[in-house]
């Protein structure tokens, strides 16, 4: 059985946070966003395998909880985990939590990604390698 | 009856988009909420109102539908509706459109916005203006 | 003789600010880019023609002094010159003022801009619209 | 003798690029600002000391250069030294490069920070801790 789970760790800087002394809400969808990058690298599905393939994989849909205010200098960690892949598509799951305090969660998100072509239109999901077909 | 709506144009910057040329998926929701804040300024409740109440209004949850890709250059607008007025919380129905065809969308979102005090708790709403009272 | 400046005004948005409750300092850059990528369009040399000539003006080089700090929910201006268009690049200054206190400015920047090609090589400035040869 | 440097590593994520393939050119100020935050935080004079001292650090003025675009994907570093200590002011080189590569060098800056109170007026830089002393 393969990890289903990547946890991916950032620091909240300045640019991160807005007049509230917080994260500024759309910021929490880019900490999710990086984090399935360097998952997707290590799937080996990363942006140069996607340009071979002459796909990419496009944000289709979220569902989004702001929980609690992440703040500046805060140590925090992005867990993510794949719910689903469909044909033309991969869900996951992701929320961002307190370093040392799983259950400190700020932010949760569903995510669907569509693949889809160089002109961003919607495309079957080529094979995929090995990591990502035992999820 | 009080119209509940407020129109938003914006165009579409460099900084906005990303490598696939696209507006990146985050900036959708920063577009949301500039049309929010200012149709909150016209309404009575912006930023200045909601310090004298000691409160902010901060997003609590979203359903986000990314349909199209809006592109470098575009003329857009946010179309902003309230979709309810809870005793702590305001909802919106809000999309982005291309100007002048009003049928070419873009992304749309449903979003709750949760009033909080300056410590980032929840808060009942205070006495809402007039024009609010109406929606 | 050619009106060699442009006024763009905008307003500062909470994804602007940082926790200091004022504009984060590379969002001025931001705003710039916004009010010259606006007078490219109106002189004739916008997105689409340079597209059409193969060409892009990346930012080359920038002084910028950082005056006075804007705060969320300012009405700004920003000032923008062409003081030299040389063989192969386009030079400005730009400032941010207050809105109706031209006195009251933020932010100041020299900005070179180079012409490159879409593989981002410099490459010269191909012949300009008549109001750009006029300035 | 002290080390006067402070090499921190990131990768340039589609949230950092624009529509032509590269980094946007304000957001390598956001790499330089998490890369001065970090090493601050090591010097012992980060975000928490600057709170206690009831003062924050202002980027005052800068002087960028853009010397090659750095693109999605890109393994990179901000290597940062400090160039002199003021009685309000600190002054900084730094530069973004390839990792592995010190010689591919994306962007540089000369960057002054002054030290300010919460309500940004000028202030003498409180006594340093130890190790910026020895700089």
């Amino acid at each position: 059985m393969i990890k289903n789970y990547f946890v991916y760790p950032l620091r909240v800087h300045i640019e991160d946070t807005d007049f509230g002394g917080v994260v500024y809400h759309s910021n929490y969808l880019n900490f999710m966003e990086r984090a399935r990058s360097e998952w997707f690298d290590e799937l080996g599905v990363g942006i140069n395998w996607q340009r071979q393939q002459g796909i990419l994989f496009a944000v289709h849909s979220a569902k989004l909880d702001f929980l609690k205010p992440a703040r500046l200098h805060d140590q925090v960690e992005v867990v993510t985990t794949i719910t689903k892949i469909g044909k033309a598509s991969i869900y996951f799951l992701q929320h961002l939590r307190q370093k040392d305090m799983p259950d400190r969660i700020f932010f949760k998100a569903e995510i669907k990604l569509a693949c889809v072509d160089t002109a961003m239109r919607p495309k079957l999901l080529p094979k995929l390698p090995f990591l990502l077909q035992q999820i």
